[in-house]
């Protein structure tokens, strides 16, 4: 592994750099950006070691996209065109049926591992990217099947060199779940500070009164709607569906206190209360 | 300072009774609680000397009052029967109202100091309590006016060596805030919580999706049902008002999906990501 191309040297795509760049010296890291303020961050960084342009995708060994889901549909088949037989192309997605599809019949479909390691923060940017980012991370892997079996073991090798662990699923499932363990818990947590701002925009110190618990349940609040946009979006199906079954939880609760029912209200809370035992391990 | 009452040697409780021993080595602090397995506990942990029971309370200097808002309610009246007139009572209880409103004519009022720290884990129990759980905290001190000149100095100095801030609220403010900042919180988390684990009981390995960011927003989940369904109780009115418009910009929320109006959508996460700013400083 000589020459990585990372397209888009953000959080996601800048903490794959400096982790290879870590454990591979000899490896020459290249971003793409159509930012080019945050290629310059990311080179002054030392995320990247040099700019590039499409047009130098064709001495790649790997190339990591790693930007919004809607871009990645954009550009995805354009990169496969210009990849040599050798190069194997992942992205990071939190979609995968709408990317699978895209290059469903691409010529180039065997040279492309359809990926979505399960790490990141609430910030964004090159100036978001961290060392070990991934270490210890699920890699979920859909399709597995449709890559060439060299190159999986090139991206494979990259990944438990990172500390990742693998799961393999396919895209449909993927995102299924994902928008249970993930895409609600954004769109939960961007409506309660909505919900409190709104309430509380003319008095400010109000929030003097907020503990760690509501910083804790708002965290997701931060994240960039560039990148969500396009994931609720692809998403939307699914998405939905676990947005009616928590409205329809929250009526219950709700009703359950204005019947003055607080032994029911317990009843729910100790029910959930093992999700303890489920979070093991995750924090 | 000789000696210091704490009723529940909890979370809260017991976080006071570490610190205020670190700080006040010829204190002897007492423990009354209604389990006696946690007053053995949290006298073989090291935080209080002396088991007591409410008889032995005409002796104490400051009293605090950490059990859930409801225990709260029914034994505070029994307290301050009992205590000195040089000693100070406070609570530590998430609800103010109420509480205010159950002391209101009892003829040793002047004794009582109704305090509500912003501090806690999702933890609970003897075990919970941790050292300087306090240091940087908000304290919220309702109807000061209420409570002996004397008697809120002491308070208040003890509050300033735990490194607590100090803000002055009246109770109907404070229970009408606190919901939106801190009550709606733990509701939308327990209902996050229940909707995952409804939806994948039968996938249990579907959590291995899961990473830091549901981990966070569910993480109030954890929290203890015996004290949370008496606060949602006594301040029903409000929390139901903060229910009512979560619910409703969750609903919005969901109509923008399905209109496909994801510009709206983008514009909804973007107006609430400042919630950056005011959350500095919180965590």
């Amino acid at each position: 592994m000589k020459q990585v191309f990372i397209i888009g040297v953000g959080l996601i795509g800048g903490s794959f750099a400096l982790d290879i760049k870590k454990r591979n010296p000899e490896c020459v890291v290249y971003g793409i950006d159509k930012s080019e303020a945050h290629l310059d961050k990311a080179k002054t960084l030392g995320i990247i070691d040099k700019k590039a342009t499409y047009e130098d995708l064709s001495t790649a060994d790997v190339v990591i996209v790693a930007i919004p889901v809607d871009a990645t549909l954009e550009v995805l088949s354009k990169v496969l065109d210009l990849v040599s037989d050798e190069t194997v192309v992942f992205d990071a997605g939190s979609t995968k049926e709408d990317i699978c599809l895209k290059v469903k019949n691409h010529p180039k479909r065997r040279n492309f591992l359809a990926a979505h390691p399960i790490a990141g923060t609430e910030f964004s940017g090159p100036d978001a990217a961290i060392h070990n980012l991934y270490n210890n991370k699920t890699n979920i892997i859909c399709e597995v099947e449709e890559t060439a079996f060299k190159l999986q073991e090139k991206a494979l090798k990259l990944f438990a060199d990172l500390g990742m662990r693998i799961r393999y699923m396919n895209p449909k499932a993927h995102d299924k779940h994902i928008a249970y363990v993930s895409h609600l818990s954004h769109i939960s947590s961007f409506m309660l500070g909505k919900t409190v701002i709104e309430k509380e925009k003319n008095e400010r110190d109000i929030f003097d009164m907020a503990g760690s618990g509501f910083a804790s349940t708002v965290r997701l609040a931060k994240s960039s709607p560039a990148m969500w946009t396009p994931i609720f979006k692809q998403n939307k199906t699914n998405v939905i569906e676990t947005l009616d079954e928590y409205i329809d939880n929250l009526k219950h609760f709700k009703k359950l206190m204005l019947e003055d029912n607080f032994e029911a209200v317990f009843k729910e809370m100790e029910t959930t209360n093992h999700i303890k035992d489920i979070l093991n391990g995750i924090e």
